[in-house]
């Protein structure tokens, strides 16, 4: 087995070469002056497994067609066999038609990943297990509640997992259920006048003197972990972190999220991001690759 | 027959609909906060013969999947035939292996084209037509020659046509013969004593009082243009204009040129880019269209 790790795969594929003892090729990312890609792929050994282990963040087109040319260039070379680890899977939230003239992107992404000879397929979290469907070989999820769980005993006395939404509920319950601790999450409540969703929510459990922990899978805008800080801290929480699969962060997220009395945020290393502590996701990665070979 | 344009379609595709008079759809640059294209496609009649009008300018893999998103987005909607006009298609300069390490990025990008459902592709003058051979449908170049040659009658009076390399001598006969004019290109020139290869190198006709048009398919740095021109001025030219195909114009191409004696950039709305003047290419493209279908 061979680790190729392209331009986005943010030292993962080192990381998972180390642990896994096989060797590393490391793509760096080169664009020609005008912006194009410039891809080298040095030479390999005949007959190679190969796993390309590239994420997919900002810039998402960049580093999907990234992904394209290495998979394509490694088929043409003839090797045995294509893994691709994509950490971050970009267009995954575009998984079915919200409005009847959207596009299913991440349908077309995938059906691509496929065709440039791409196998067997690894990520971390999608934001919908189905929109993996689209993709004509065989996929894997990496779940890292293990990894949270980890991180968050280290981090916290009197743990409550507190998700932002009933979309997390499974999450939350698992996470809990490893740590000992309760769980719980926001349920929008309705004017009962006027019908109106109100801004908020409301929390069943009692949050007070507790270390709420806010679970979620992808931090995007901040807006959800940060009402859901607000409306923990209302609810006399001793002490309130945010915990989230792939760290999106657009804008002024995490200065939302820490005005709102988020102390800390927590994300992993599928995707980079400088002001949050990051779990490093390499060891199940790695896991997942070896499990799979057997 | 409709016109979808692209995102990236620089009104030609509206141009084209208004020349073919037949319905137009436009495709309008949306985007989620975190960078994702959103794309939205109206209905289309059943049965439709769809051509997709997206070039492909920086940033060219945003511009390449949002094509890849369109065309496979109508293939499953059950369209009769999709055409897709790419007035300049990235990554066709990376048609062959250059080092042994290079990927052939343009084989990679058309064979996912078809893919994605594309049976022909018009593109405008690729820098080498060879590179269309990955695509597994119908390939039609559309040649710029003749609007060239028209701009230029309107231009200069005593034009001659100057090709930057050998490699453009073609394009300089074909335009020159459409002017009567006379053209010639500019050799590489080796030191005698060194074996290297002189700056600036030699052009065998007299330039002294002709107005020279370089002619090339691309203008990306500007440095080919730069120095062809301060040939032409130290061979007592009277004028100096430039006219290519694509600009892709990098940095302070323009800047560079216009430094060298270039008094005015011609290129053509396959990129769009605001200091040149741009001929209009939609009338070549529509015949070229109206062609293919008969």
């Amino acid at each position: 087995m061979i680790i190729i790790e392209g331009p986005a795969g943010n030292r993962i594929g080192e990381d998972i070469a180390r642990i896994l003892k096989v060797s590393l090729i490391r793509i760096e990312p080169r664009f020609f002056p005008d912006g194009e890609s410039r891809i080298k792929i040095p030479d390999l050994p005949e007959h190679s497994d190969v796993v390309i282990v590239q994420s997919t963040y900002f810039p998402q087109d960049k580093h999907m067609m990234e992904l394209f040319f290495i998979a394509d260039a490694l088929k043409e070379r003839g090797v045995e066999s294509i893994t691709a680890v994509v950490p971050y899977l970009a267009y995954a939230r575009q998984n079915r038609k919200f409005e009847e003239e959207d596009i299913v992107s991440i349908g077309t992404a995938l059906k691509l990943v496929s065709e440039a000879g791409v196998s067997t397929l690894i990520t971390v979290e999608p934001h919908k297990s189905e929109a993996l469907s689209f993709f004509k070989g065989k996929t894997i999820i990496v779940d890292a509640s293990e990894a949270f769980y980890r991180e968050i005993s280290k981090q916290v006395k009197k743990p409550f997992i507190l998700s932002p939404d009933n979309g997390g509920i499974e999450r939350a319950k698992k996470i809990a259920s490893m740590l000992g601790c309760k769980y719980g999450f926001i349920e929008k409540e309705r004017d009962l006048k006027t019908g109106m969703i109100k801004a908020g929510g409301s929390v069943r459990e009692d949050l007070a003197g507790k270390d709420i922990v806010i679970v979620d899978d992808i931090i995007s805008s901040g807006g959800t972990i940060e009402n859901a800080s607000r409306l923990a801290a209302s609810k006399g929480a001793r002490s309130i972190i945010a915990v989230a699969v792939h760290l999106v962060m657009v804008g002024d997220a995490y200065e939302r999220m820490a005005n709102a009395g988020v102390s800390e945020v927590y994300g992993t290393n599928t995707i980079p991001y400088e002001k949050a502590k990051l779990i490093d996701l390499s060891g199940y990665i790695a896991g997942t690759i070896r499990n799979a070979r057997k």
